[in-house]
């Protein structure tokens, strides 16, 4: 039985696991994630992974990293990741260097949505998108099995298509970006527009914020609308409705067989999905005749899923 | 040295040939369209393929079959294909029945792309988005050296994905489609408008129309657009500004090395890609870093390019 | 008791009426509209006066005369009218000299609006816009009690503003016009779609207009809506909320106390008001503290109302 | 000659004047702005009032009071301003009761529009209006030669109709209002914007805010568009745009003589102002045969708008 070892750098702690074949973390460890100089990150990971071999008699078959920031197309270095405050680093060497085994770098995203390919919601088919509604909203295409990662390793960037011409302002310098409307931020942007102009609507939100529009956060949004409260809802109608309108426009151009949808926003479940269904169905081209794709609920947490999809990527 | 029979099967004739490996076509045939009848179009199919095997010692390998309308995921029916008459339609076998040799069946748009992918403007690339600009918006996609379908057989859709909310009314049934303002309708459309409200501007074009806006077409605004005029060039700067955009979206999406341009508003080359490049190379997210795809001109002609893909999909 | 004689000239007849100071008709005469001739459209209406005034002992105050196509700031001449086949046309004079009174032009659209101000819908308040939803948008501002014309007499063309940027496009040159969603056009076309992409849904539409999406007329999506039927309450429920959105605009510019909202489209009554009410609230800004202005269905039908407010307006 | 007393009251100071009905200054005043308490605020303007009594022989003949905030419909109290800490206040009545002079009090907005209207770029015409391009985008509305308030007081709010569905979001609640696209926010969020995206076009602008987009302020792209930076002038053309555009919507509507443009960003004159007229001529409806209004720059500083239109204001 192959076990290979995952490992998950994020931008406060690095996760790993040795993981099996079926997608199970057989033991873990974690560290504090250095910042800003690539030998110590280097030696932060080689350590972990020291310390899932201690006492095992097999050596892994090899390791598997997924790292936040943007990758590039050959896998071996990390082009810019600035919230580990590194630029061009070459990763993938400073590991295997320190531990003596093959490794495969991957954005930390992809290797999460290729969890979720393989062994959560997204198993059993052969084309999916999956679709993490986070601060922002990222992606992953898996396309005929394989996840792919476009020409220069930056495909997937599905939250930087434009949704609405002259729409909000996004991070990444345009407007009208799809994770302006989608995200997790876009939810708390509603729930925040809502109690401004309409205060006895959202009379609730407003008092878990302490009576402050801009207080409100994402988890009380949720959790507000887990209790029923009408406010929430609508907040959560309004993405879910942005998120289908987006799969529908995926849909056009990639016609998968699912979607996964993971990332924060998403632990709401069918509070969101049943809204993005609904506008998927009546957005989607063709829909009086198309099969419809499903739109499914991630299964794995977001550290396992990173552990594991890099771990299941370094196999292949 | 295989060669293979390519047809391409459009609305009011079939086009066959004979295609050498390079994608050159060594002999040609045609017959008019059979229409509503899949039993009576098989056997003109057949019958072109006898003609092309004429004198011909050596039994070609394989006949590709591109054809008009939306084809299964198995490559074998014609789901739907409206300006043939004809809805599920078993024409791999009907033909096949007929040739005796192995067919494979595609639809026409992706086959040309596939042609221009393999041996015109996409050569030398593993990832590539063909996009034709006729009355619509076609698309294909290659990706990682091959051209995917999507899991319904329906991807490349990439003119029915939403550019605008609220936008203009498509034939899909949908608004704001991207095809409403990147096809050659919507260069015709924007220079009827601008005959309408700005007469004086437009005055080339509306006096090639006989003085109504409604009478002016896509050739018209073409050919004035070459020779200089202000009002054909702001109609192409404003579909080139369109297409760029798409392209940009794609981008975010796909990240392609390479956009293929082509279809009849495609003729009028850089007057269209400049703009296009233009306003791609201002809206693609990441701009500040990111490698550009190329934005190149497609190189065979339309009815070539149907024979040539078709041709070469039958060995794969 | 001052009595005044109303002209409504329309593209097919010109009805015109002796009406009292309350606005109500006593007498009524018409006749055809004569085409492309301004001495026999003057003559025409003169012989509708001298017909109204047969029998009477005391003469009517004035001639106000509501006119098809657009007036001139002066009120003296038909600037251009396109179903009339008049352009530059002095309408005034040419009665005036016919029928030896006091002669007053209006555009038709207007002199409707100012019925429904003085007698209609509208009574009662000094700040009103008159909004009419027929095969286009049209409006009439009424401020500080005074019909307001702007300065060249286009005022109230509320039709045109843009509502959506890159949206549908009008036949007057642009693109996004409110009444390419808030008129009746905008209703059947909302039909038509949603026939297209989903027939089922749209069964009864279709069923009504032989099967054919582009058959489906405004009157039968009123009838359907009005028995229920869950596709055409689906349409009204869309431009309904279109009209919410202008009405919300015109409120952040203007201020009315009330909106009177008439044309063919608002014979639904609340079918239609009760979606633009909720829009107008939730799209208003300031909508938190400001008083929401009335929105209600137009009282006068359209000729006797062309007829009460040309008439009322030749007294002012 | 009659002279009156006008008062601005802003958020940190009040400026008062003696001013003539030719609108001219003689004599100026000033004084802190109390916060939060209306008989303090009352007490401070009747001081500035006696001071400019002070010495004269004749009374004036009224006092007109433009301040910050919300005045409702009867110009007697203060609804809501924010910025005075004062809600729902009986202004009129506390200064009146302390100057012993008829009192007038209108929005500060509203006073500055006037003055411009009767002694600045609008003066000579009777239909204007009068846009005011600042933090957010202002209006006050003159039809037939008077202010016009609306109903309940809230008329030329013309920075809050919308302009983009699903845009970008507004402190008013609001998505896509005009005024975050048209105003002195909107320019300085394209600058910084532009900055993230293309930090090497955007060179000089990065380089007097130190290198940090969101250091980049409204001056410094005013001064280096002067000077001609490429990319300060992309973003005054944006923004002129997007003013041009709203100009010709409310063209459409209220159809006036002339566009009075002031407020911080119209500092920049004709560098706005002729994309904006560009915008306008490409966009009104009917542009192919309506007159075009005039589009000019505002005259009158803030300040001295604000006392004389407030003095003129109070003659009335």
């Amino acid at each position: 039985m192959a076990l290979t070892i995952g490992v998950d750098i994020g931008g406060t702690k690095i996760a790993a696991g040795t993981v099996d074949p079926e997608g199970r973390i057989l033991r873990r460890a974690k560290a504090p994630t250095p910042r800003g100089d690539g030998e110590e990150l280097a030696e932060a990971v080689a350590g972990l992974v020291r310390e899932l071999r201690e006492g095992e008699d097999t050596a892994p078959a090899a390791v598997g990293v997924g790292t936040a920031g943007f990758v590039d197309e050959t896998r071996s270095r990390i082009v810019l990741a600035g919230n580990l405050g590194l630029a061009d680093d070459p990763v993938r060497d400073r590991i295997a260097r320190r531990v003596d085994l093959p490794v495969v770098v991957e954005n930390d995203a992809n290797a999460a949505a290729w969890a979720e390919f393989r062994f959560g919601a997204g198993r059993g088919c052969r084309d999916a998108v999956v679709v993490t509604l986070g601060t922002g909203v990222g992606g992953a295409l898996i396309v005929d099995g394989e996840l792919r990662r476009g020409r220069f390793g930056a495909a997937g960037e599905i939250g930087h298509y434009r949704m609405v011409p002259f729409g909000r302002r996004c991070a990444c310098g345009n407007q009208g970006c799809w994770e302006q409307y989608a995200s997790g931020s876009a939810l708390v942007a509603e729930a925040r527009a809502l109690a401004a102009a309409e205060p006895k609507e959202a009379a609730r939100l407003l008092e878990a914020a302490g009576g402050d529009p801009e207080g409100i956060e994402g988890p009380e949004v949720t959790r507000a609308a887990q209790e029923g409260d009408p406010a929430a809802l609508r907040c959560f109608a309004a993405v879910g409705e942005w998120v289908g309108q987006g799969l529908a426009d995926l849909a056009a151009i990639l016609d998968p067989e699912r979607f996964v949808v993971g990332g924060g926003v998403s632990a709401a479940g069918e509070i969101l999905l049943e809204p993005a269904r609904q506008a998927y169905a009546r957005a989607v081209t063709g829909r009086a005749t198309r099969r419809l794709a499903d739109i499914r609920q991630a299964e794995l947490g977001g550290e396992p899923a990173g552990i594991i999809g890099a771990a299941d990527l370094a196999l292949r």
